[in-house]
């Protein structure tokens, strides 16, 4: 089945700003007068915003909760000068493959829509996509496959020649309730979760690779 | 009829990087050795940069124009700077109130992606928007109406309670063969060109605003 319009999945596996987030996290923790260490954002990383404030913030109330949690997303574009962030390994050449192929491209994100434009802004890599899209202002974030359907009906493309990216178990589940076949990146690749779910027959196939750069002609995987 | 969507061009409409534009063409014509006038930039305002860059190189092949092309927008990015770039008058009163009626909105663009998402950043909007579109992945631009059928799409909403907000002909006359209601904004407001597009009582209504900000509930619009 042909491969018509592939769907990035952006953090963690266009690139990796993990370590952004921390920095940005211990800064406002900082100012807050909290003490925030690295192993509690790993423990915590993953969990929206408003949890992560609730946690450390006692007895906040949810207007501050929200204004601090937009200040730590401000606090996270201000470090995204030009250069701070590389694609990961594989993704320049996978972009450049599918151009090479006339398969459309877009970016779907649970992220907020700042970030998201901040990170293809600061890795320059905007000219691969015909639209970004958002899932925060969808009602069900991911495994919920509105997102990708939604990328789908920009890109003009039937969900059966989508092929999703990304580097999420809920993001996999998502393609696979969308109908579309995907790639899993990362450490996800490895994980006793993603061979579970790609198990199912009767889902569409998903393909596991630790890292992107372990295969040169993408377009060709499924066929 | 309801809007449930709004679709927004950006460059003219969201802001205006005219002068930005103009600043990073003079910086590459310079650097090629080409003398770059302000009024020529105003003759040329609205062609694309391989029209533009045709007529001052000589015998240049459609490689280098293609590289100097990307380099001039490179340039146009590099001065987009946080604070760089203002909002047109009432454009952050426009985005509130859509948000606050629960509207989606979408950005429905001719411009390369990435300097939408450089522009978006630079003005610091991102978050209004369920999704950022780029025309130039479409084989027609405006006003060809595939981009802002995209933009529905994406929104999940029928293009008759779409409406466009454009600061060009084309891209009225885009949102007209797209069904959609259309805003038109700035200098075409007082155009004779827009009056002959709008006074056609079988297309759908477009309204002539020399700013957006003459009007605060601009969801009352149309009812």
């Amino acid at each position: 089945m042909t491969i018509k319009a592939v769907i990035w999945d952006l953090d963690g596996t266009l690139a990796d700003s993990a370590a952004l987030h921390y920095q940005a996290w211990q800064a406002i923790m900082d100012r807050y007068g909290i003490f925030y260490t690295y192993q509690m954002f790993i423990d915590e990383f993953g969990r929206n915003n408003a949890e992560i404030l609730t946690k450390h913030f006692d007895a906040a109330d949810p207007a501050t909760i929200q204004r601090v949690s937009l200040e730590k997303e401000a606090d996270f574009r201000a470090l995204l000068t030009p250069g701070v962030l590389q694609p990961l390994p594989g993704v320049m050449a996978w972009l450049a493959h599918f151009r090479h192929q006339g398969i459309v491209q877009v970016v779907g994100s649970s992220g907020p829509m700042a970030n998201i434009a901040a990170m293809v802004r600061a890795l320059d890599i905007g000219d691969y996509f015909l639209a970004l899209v958002t899932g925060t202002h969808l009602p069900k974030g991911k495994p919920d496959p509105a997102i990708f359907l939604r990328c789908a009906a920009v890109a003009g493309v039937d969900p059966v020649h989508c092929l999703v990216i990304e580097d999420s178990i809920h993001g996999i589940e998502a393609a696979q309730r969308a109908g579309m076949r995907s790639v899993a990146v990362g450490a996800l690749a490895g994980s006793a979760a993603l061979r579970a779910l790609c198990a199912n027959p009767a889902a569409p196939p998903c393909l596991a690779l630790a890292s992107l750069d372990q295969i040169t002609t993408p377009s060709s995987l499924f066929e």
